[in-house]
C-alpha cells in the first residue's frame, strides 16, 4: 500500500478511535449517567472532541491529503476516501477559531434560552438568542461558500450535494399532492385505535420489542438495546451498534415503532464494513439515506399488513386482555390512523411531511433573509392552519417544539422527509427485485430484504452520494411519485377510497 | 496562580479526561459489551492510552516539572502535586520504548498461556511465559532502581515507599501469630453456615444490596451499581464512581459482602475532591489504603454483630423461608466461619492472609533470584500444606489460580493484606474517637464513621504516603497488633475461646 495513504489511514483510525470513545461516553450519558456525573462527563467529552478536531484539521494533514490527491497509486476506493476526507477537511478548516468559539457560545445561549422559553411557554424569551443562531448560520453559509442559495451550504452538511432548488420542487409536490390527498382521507370515517392506549405491561413490551429486533436481523452480538428518554442509535464500530427505546405503559405504539425505527438505523450501521472503519466509505451515506433505512423498516415494513400477519398473533398472546378481541385488520388500520397533530414527533406517516415542509419553507427564507425571527411564530401558525387545518394554541405546541435550531442545526429537518421518500423508492425497487418479498414478510422472514439492503446500500457507506446511490439502485433520481403511490395505495385501501 | 503551574494543571486534567474516557470504556466492557465489540473496544482503549502516555511522558513536560520544583511561588499542596507527578514522570520515562513493547508482548503471551494452562489444568504450559514475566519484572526493578531489594522497586508502584524489609517483618508476624491462632480455632467446634447456601432470589438480593449501599452513604447521585462477572469499583470522576457486584442465587454471602466491599472502595473515591481532579492529591493514596477502606466496611463493619443488629431483621423479612428460624447470633457466627480453602478469593477473613503471605514469600524470592519458576508449583504446595494444612490437588486450585502474574503484576498481592491490617488499626482509632460508634452502627447509622473517614483519609488523596497517613491518624506506623487484637477478640468470642 502507498505509504502516504497508510499514514492517512492511521490518522483517520486514530480519530475514529477517539470518536468511538466519545460515542461510548455519549451513550452512557443518555442511558446510565448519575446526576452529579454530568459536569465531568461534558468536560471529558469536550477534551476528546478537541483532540479529534486538532488531529483532523492539522495543516500537515491538509498537505498530506493534497499530496494523495495528486498520487496515481491509489485504488478507486482509496481515491474516493481521500476525496471525501478532503471535502470534510476543507469544510472544517474554513471556519476560523474565533467563529467556532462564537458559535459554541451562541449555541449554549440559545439552548438555555430555549429551555427557559419552553418552561414559560413564551417564544419571546428565545427570540434574541435564535436571531444570533440564524446570523451565525448565515455566516457559516458565507464561510463555506455556495453557488446558488445560502441554504445549500448548510444542507450539504447533512445531505451531501442536496440543493435548495431541488428540495423546493420536492416540497412543492408535498404541498400540492400530499395536502390534497390527506384532505380526501379526512372526509372518510376515521379508523379506531384506542386499543393502543390501554395498559401494556412494561416488561412484556420490552421482551416483545427485543423479539422484533431479532427478527429484523439486528445482531445482538454486535449491539444491544437499552432504555433512554429519547430513542436513538449510536455506533462505536460496526461491531458494536447500540439502539435505545422507550416504553410507555399506556401507549403500545411508542415502543413498537421506535424499536423498529432504531432497528432500521442499527441494521445500516451494522452493515458498514469493519475493514473501512474510520474511513468515509465506512460511514453512512447521508442523514437522508440513514433515515430511509429507519423509515422503511418502521413504515413500509413495520406498518404493513404483511408484517403483522407474521407478528400479530404473537402480540395477542402477550397481551390477550387488550388484543384478543381486536382483529388483525382492525389492528392494522388502527396503527395507520391518519390524524393531524400539532407536534411533529407525534405525527402520523403522512402528516409528518407537512411538519417538515413548514420547517423547510421557514429555514429557506430565514437563510435568504426574506423572513425575520420576529415574525416566526405568526408564520408558523399560519402554515399549520393552512396545510393541516390546525390552530396552534401556544408556543410550546408551535414554534418552540423542536430542539434543533437551539443546537444550531439549520438544514437538518429536510432529511427526515427525504428518508421517507427514499424509503418508498427503494422499497418499490426491492419489491421488483425480490418478487416474493411481501409474502416472505408475511411469514416473518425479512432476511432477503436485509440482504438486498446490505448489498445495495449498507456496504457502500459514503462511496456514492445520495443521488448517485438512488440512481444506481433505482435507475432514477429521487422521485416523489413513489411515496405518493405508496401512500395512495395503502391509505386509500385503509380509508376505503 | 503561577502560570507554569496552570499549564501543568491543564495537562494533568487533559490526561485525566482521557483516562476518564478509558475508564468509561473499561466499565462498559465489563458490564455491557456485546461479543463482537471486543476488538474495536481494545483498539480504541489502546489508542487513548497511547495518547495519555504521550502527553504524560513528553520531554517538555519533564522540563516543566523540573522548572516548577525550582519555583518558590507554589503553595504546599501545589508543591506536593508537582513532587508526586515528577516521581510518576521519572518512573514512566525510565522504561525505554523497546522495553515497553517487549513487556506488552510478554504480558500478552503470558495471559494466553495462563488461559491455556487453566484449561488444561497444567502449570507446565504456562512456565516459559511466566519465566519471561519474571525476567521482565527483574529488568523493571533494575531500570527503576532500588536501594535494598529489587522487589522494593515493584512494591513502590502499588504501595508508595513500601519496603521488602518491613513487609518481611510484617508477614513474619502473620506466619507466627495468625497461623497459631487459626490452629487454636480449628480445634473448636465449627460454626454452621449452610443457611447461606439456600436459594435466594436474584432480584431480592439485588434490592437488599442496594439498600446496604445506600445505608453506608454511597451516593447514587454520584454513582451506580451494575452486575459484572467480577465485582469492581471504577472512577470517572469523584462525581461518578461506579461499583459492580455479582449475584449468586445459591450463595447469599457472595452478593452481600461484595456489595459492602466495593461500597467501601466507592466511598473512598467519592470522597476525593473534585477540585483536585486530575492531580495526585485527587487520587487515592495507595492500593493498600484503598483496600483498607473496602476491608473495613466489609469486615470490621459488615461482618460485625452490631451491623447485623441493624440489618438482620430486614434481611429476614426479605427471605423469611431461609432465615426466619436462624437467630441473629447464628447468622453472625455463620458469616464468620473460619475454614481453610485452597482458593484465595474464597478465603475467610483470617485465612486470606496466608494466601497473601505465600505469594509474598514467593514473589520476594523470585525477584531476589533465590527461587526459580520451575520449582514454583512444588514450593506453592508445600507452603499451603505447612501454613494451612491443605493438600493442593491440582495446578488450577494451586499455582494457576491467580491472574495477576500473567498481567505482569508482581508486588500487588501484599496490598491486600496491608488493607486489612490498616483497616484494623484505623477502625480501632475510629472507635477511640467516636466513643459511641458501635452503638451507632447497631442502630444502622454509620454516618459518623463515614465523616471520620472523609476527614482523616478520603479527602487527602495522595497528599500523605501510606506510612505518613497512618502515623498522622493513629500516632504510629502500621502495627500488626491491631489486626491480631481484632481477630482474637472477634473470633475468640465466636469460637468460645
Amino acid at each position: 500500500m502507498n505509504k502516504q495513504y497508510e499514514s492517512y489511514k492511521n490518522r483517520m483510525r486514530k480519530i475514529a478511535d477517539i470518536n468511538g470513545a466519545i460515542s461510548v461516553m455519549a451513550w452512557d450519558k443518555e442511558v446510565n449517567l448519575p446526576k452529579n456525573g454530568a459536569a465531568a462527563r461534558s468536560q471529558q467529552m469536550a477534551t476528546l472532541s478537541g483532540m479529534a478536531h486538532e488531529l483532523f484539521t492539522a495543516a500537515e494533514f491538509g498537505k498530506e491529503l493534497e499530496g494523495l490527491m495528486a498520487s496515481d497509486e491509489l485504488t478507486t476506493a482509496e481515491y474516493k476516501n481521500v476525496t471525501l476526507t478532503l471535502k470534510d477537511y476543507n469544510r472544517s478548516t474554513k471556519l476560523p477559531t474565533e467563529y467556532v468559539i462564537r458559535r459554541s457560545e451562541a449555541v449554549s445561549e440559545a439552548y438555555h434560552a430555549w429551555m427557559k422559553a419552553r418552561e414559560a411557554n413564551d417564544f419571546g424569551i428565545y427570540k434574541d438568542a435564535l436571531k444570533k443562531i440564524i446570523a451565525i448560520a448565515r455566516e457559516a453559509a458565507e464561510l463555506f461558500g455556495y453557488e446558488d442559495h445560502p441554504y445549500d451550504a448548510l444542507l450539504d452538511m447533512y445531505e451531501p450535494n442536496a440543493k435548495t432548488a431541488d428540495l423546493t420542487i420536492l416540497f412543492k409536490d408535498v404541498r400540492e399532492q400530499l395536502v390534497n390527498f390527506v384532505k380526501v382521507l379526512k372526509e372518510k370515517p376515521q379508523v379506531e385505535n384506542s386499543f393502543l392506549s390501554k395498559f401494556y405491561e412494561k416488561d412484556k413490551q420490552w421482551d416483545f420489542g427485543l423479539g422484533l429486533l431479532k427478527n429484523m436481523g439486528y445482531d445482538f452480538d454486535a449491539g444491544r438495546q437499552d432504555i433512554s428518554t429519547h430513542p436513538f442509535t449510536i455506533t462505536f464500530a460496526p461491531t458494536d451498534v447500540r439502539v435505545t427505546t422507550r416504553v410507555d405503559e399506556n401507549d403500545l405504539s411508542n415502543m413498537i415503532w421506535s424499536c423498529i425505527h432504531e432497528g432500521g438505523h442499527g441494521l445500516y450501521e451494522q452493515g458498514l464494513k469493519w475493514e473501512n472503519y474510520g474511513l468515509p466509505i465506512g460511514e453512512a451515506c447521508s442523514l437522508g439515506i440513514h433515515e430511509s433505512q429507519a423509515r422503511m423498516w418502521e413504515n413500509n415494513v413495520g406498518r404493513s399488513h404483511a408484517y403483522w400477519q407474521a407478528h400479530y398473533s404473537g402480540l395477542q398472546q402477550v397481551f390477550p386482555n387488550n388484543l384478543s378481541h381486536i382483529s388483525l385488520k382492525d389492528f392494522y388500520n388502527g396503527m395507520n390512523q391518519i390524524a393531524p397533530n400539532a407536534i411533529r414527533t407525534e405525527a402520523d406517516e403522512l402528516h409528518y411531511h407537512f411538519h417538515v415542509l413548514i420547517r423547510f419553507e421557514i429555514e429557506k427564507e430565514l437563510m435568504a433573509g426574506t423572513l425575520e425571527v420576529d415574525d416566526l411564530s405568526k408564520v408558523w401558525n399560519q402554515k399549520y392552519a393552512e396545510y393541516m387545518g390546525i390552530e396552534i394554541k401556544n408556543d410550546n405546541e408551535g414554534i418552540l417544539q423542536d430542539i434543533h435550531w437551539s443546537h444550531g442545526s439549520i438544514g437538518y429537518f429536510p432529511t427526515y422527509s427525504l428518508g421517507s421518500f427514499y424509503a418508498a423508492q427503494f422499497f418499490a425497487k426491492a419489491q421488483d427485485e425480490i418478487p416474493n418479498l411481501v409474502n416472505e414478510i408475511s411469514e416473518g422472514d425479512s432476511s432477503n430484504l436485509l440482504a438486498w439492503l446490505r448489498q445495495n446500500i449498507h456496504q457502500h457507506g459514503r462511496y456514492f452520494t445520495p443521488e448517485e446511490l438512488c440512481i444506481k439502485i433505482t435507475g432514477e433520481k429521487l422521485n416523489f411519485k413513489y411515496f405518493m403511490d405508496y401512500a395512495k395505495q395503502k391509505f386509500g385501501s385503509i380509508y376505503g377510497i
